[in-house]
């Protein structure tokens, strides 16, 4: 099985990092692939950021499809493209909000998502109404997650306190039963914060948006089943 | 008051006919202009083209913003790119599909939008989820409109035949009680289509979407409000 | 353009205060004349004194209708009597509740209703639900309005204060992106308001919901468009 | 247990009828007085002649409450006043509409409410919303019943078979596995529709909407519990 | 009228306690009669332990169909059963949490069930979904209940003390103007919790899950009407 | 990995042939193993015959946990004893109509799930209900399949062909983009369906929820997450 990763930045270092992290949690027989945009904003801050991202998006999942990729992943908590892309692609697109959205759903009657700032309130708010689980999503605290700062350092300790704090508050003010993270690819701060809150009394999911999608792309090409649009 | 409606085309011809229709029923006060794109796909039939565009109709947005204009319309079904501009215009951003959902709420219990294609079901079920409108949007029928047939003849009547059929089975089988038309610009064809529906004993408003958005524009300007995004 | 604004009172020095408002906001081209009731309940603090001036109320719509009037607003934050006098009208009958909320889910994801009194919470959820819109209206903080004793000072800065504190709360525990205020006619209450709330990092609109009805008002007689019973 | 039956009528055969009707039904230890109104529109087409009764239905509940009554019936299939009359009330005010579908909801998965006349749709559609059961209320037919022919006749076979139709298709088409009557006080023509539906196939529940009320109405008073406005 | 209520125990002490109860608030005509199961979990602590009673309960439910029963209460706040027993029984089968959130929300706009423990929460989320009373219910405050220790003691003001502030923080939190309780049989602390709030100006109806589930069963055979499945 | 499916029958035929077609499908890495009930009803025809299995089928979770597996699957497209399961179980529990539910929200804007039997609707509405994607389950058609006569012959022609119109009729009338199949285990059913359905021009998934849930249960496994209760 062959997966194609598209991380919307430009910067070669992070795409290599992407592909060591995927590369771990993949099946021993898919293979992974991920490739970085050839332009980019430099930073991708909102969706007007994004949008500029997206005919170089189109561009590399038509190329995916044409060099034979079994899915192909967006890698982008906004799931830039994902609607458009299926729209000619005869592969599942998969995107992480969409992804881990469902995972939660599936795992719990009521689920957070932890966002980093305070404009992913309004972006989550969007993506649950386009995927009808508004009504899953009871909560949407925000970490405040200074991202650059950490992603720099190599300690997940500040991320994990700041996530496993809102998450607190998520579960216990809003009533979540599971967490989705509104980050990726950081399997330790993943496993910590789990561990911290099963510490506390709350043994829940806590779902990686993208490890959850890259296992969901697998399912979709092990069933043979492609999204319709 | 300045207003910018951008036409996503490239066809000089389709822009200076767009100028003209919104020239007909603008405020007297309020100044129109309109611009095509300089890059566009050959045709839009979906999302994927209509991607494409995104980066020329954000360009479109700043440029209307720095030459001071009150308020931009995004002249396109789709309400490409809306949310995104949003983001970093501090003037009113406006797209039909939004405006005439709402306009279409505000004058009845229940409305259909009457699609062209088959296609525009998918499109408008995720676009009326999206304004969680989707409980007022009770039916769907595709009027299997040749659109481009229809445009280069000057003779409407089987436009609004079709229209017709499909409304009436949204009315009758669906409890439809206002209809948002899901193509644009034809006063003649919207007048005609409201009075067959009256003379068969169903006096219900009929939504041209973008004159609804020109209209809501000029609201805002007027009550000097501006989107949160 | 002839506009009838009702304003279920018999006081007459309301009645002549809410034209000035109204004359000050028209468009150049409409025609303002506010009328109040011969008979209403001395003051208005329920469904129950409402109610009471219901048939008040309805024989004012018709006599506007057959004055030629092009549209009527029945000035009252509780839609009173609108469903009633649609089915008789056939110009445009507006309520200040339903063109507010439909305004503020155009202008923002999720959206708050500052009530005055906690009564008024029972109230907007009702009226609310009827437009399908509660999903959106995510907060109804009450601000404690002491109604009279600020109608009779000439200061609103006690006003602003309360509604500062109940949009802030709204806002930072709710998610809110929108403001609607309970009451209205005090444009110098919602600028100081907006202000206030913008020098606190929230650059959000806050509507003034009877401004906001004679635009509404407005838009639909441009658009000929009449409500469907 | 005292209960008062206000019936939106001037004609005093009207009264004594459903006097006579809910006399049939209640428990033996039921006091049951129906009153007509002194002033009330000639006929009750709409909402509109309905407002027109409601201060003198005010007046009457207000009347009820000070004579010892222990609850208060509106015997009108648009409950109308009913959340008027609930702010001062301080015994249980019920209408048919309100207790009917929360019948309904509760003896099956998705009821539908069998209509009289087309523009009942709107109607019933505006109260689900307002009792937020419009989920449960999957299908509207209208029967066209020509009401006032059959009232005047004794036999209610004609009745009965434009409601078994309306019901065959709420069944068969949408899903429906409760009717609710849009008409009541006629005992006969529910067991003879009831048995109709039987010999179908279709054992479901029929529910005449104003027997409903009373017996909601008798619970309440046993529960001592009093609505919240 | 015969009513037979079914408590999942096997405790004669507390069948005996249960069959007092009923007694006390059923009408005159009717007869209760209260059983036990032969076998049941020794502690019902959550759906696991219920479902192994769930063939003991169809078990009884049969056999009070066999004896000429015209109802029959299982007293369970799961609701356990009422489903499966509805599908073959041709008289109402009834469960505390459907008939009280059904007379929750009849009483109120907003209701709020007070949980005994936490895992309520998850518990009453899922019913409220099932019966799609979910909007409705704004609300699912914790009190914390050392259930065995109250019922030993003939006390409840402990009790009543911490529902107490569990309803006043559904109330002015989140809006609540219903109480649903999540325990019952305990006539004295309903009365005594309603007074408390009542003289903190909160005049709200406390419902007490069992007896709001007799009284609904006694108006279905009053109605004549069964549950459709 | 270790997949233990739970198949409610006594019929040690029926488990064998599930076992093999299991093992068809599962990743070459997992280990499946199937097992009968010791005690079940002769056919499980409702809810209520599933109900007398529980307490074999908690049994049968305990025991599979006990013995090492890392999932099971509860093979009954009524989702029997999932909820109860997962109270106890700190292994994933997975049931066919969630599973496959997810998948087709996550497929499509829009599903229907083709039922056997008309009372399958009531079911399927009551889960769709409570996983809260009722909205986007528009459909449900029933097919009438003559599942004990086709179970016995070894041609599915006459399935297929009932299954095509009933999908046929979902996807024209009621707007449904993907099919989730009320029955399982027929591979050559499903691809059949699915060719069928792409000729007529609807080149759409076709989910068996079977294999849908075996496979969202290796992903659990594989991402190292339990559900929460």
């Amino acid at each position: 099985m062959k997966i194609r990763v598209i991380v919307p930045t430009t910067e070669d270092d992070h795409v290599t990092w992407e592909q060591e992290k995927f590369q771990e949690i993949c099946r021993s027989d898919t293979q992974i692939s991920t490739v970085g945009l050839q332009c980019a904003p430099d930073t991708v801050e909102n969706d007007f950021d994004i949008a500029l991202s997206l005919p170089s998006i189109i561009d590399n999942v038509k190329k995916a499809q044409a060099e034979g990729m079994d899915a192909v992943i967006i890698d982008c908590m906004s799931d830039l493209g994902v609607n458009e892309c299926r729209q000619f692609a005869d592969i599942p697109v998969m995107g992480p909000a969409e992804a881990s959205m469902h995972y939660a759903s599936l795992l719990s009657h009521s689920f957070a998502i932890v966002g980093v700032i305070a404009k992913d309130r309004v972006f989550y708010t969007r993506l649950a109404r386009r995927f009808e689980l508004v009504d899953r999503c009871v909560s949407l605290p925000v970490a405040d997650v200074p991202i650059m700062e950490i992603l720099e350092s190599d300690d997940c300790t500040k991320l994990v306190n700041l996530c496993y704090e809102a998450s607190i508050k998520a579960i216990e003010e809003d009533g979540a039963a599971a967490i989705v993270l509104g980050f990726a690819g950081m399997p330790d701060a993943v496993s910590s914060l789990q561990g911290r809150l099963k510490d506390s009394g709350y043994d829940i999911p806590v779902i990686d948006p993208t490890y959850a999608t890259l296992k969901m792309a697998e399912c979709l090409v092990d069933l043979d089943l492609v999204h319709y649009y």
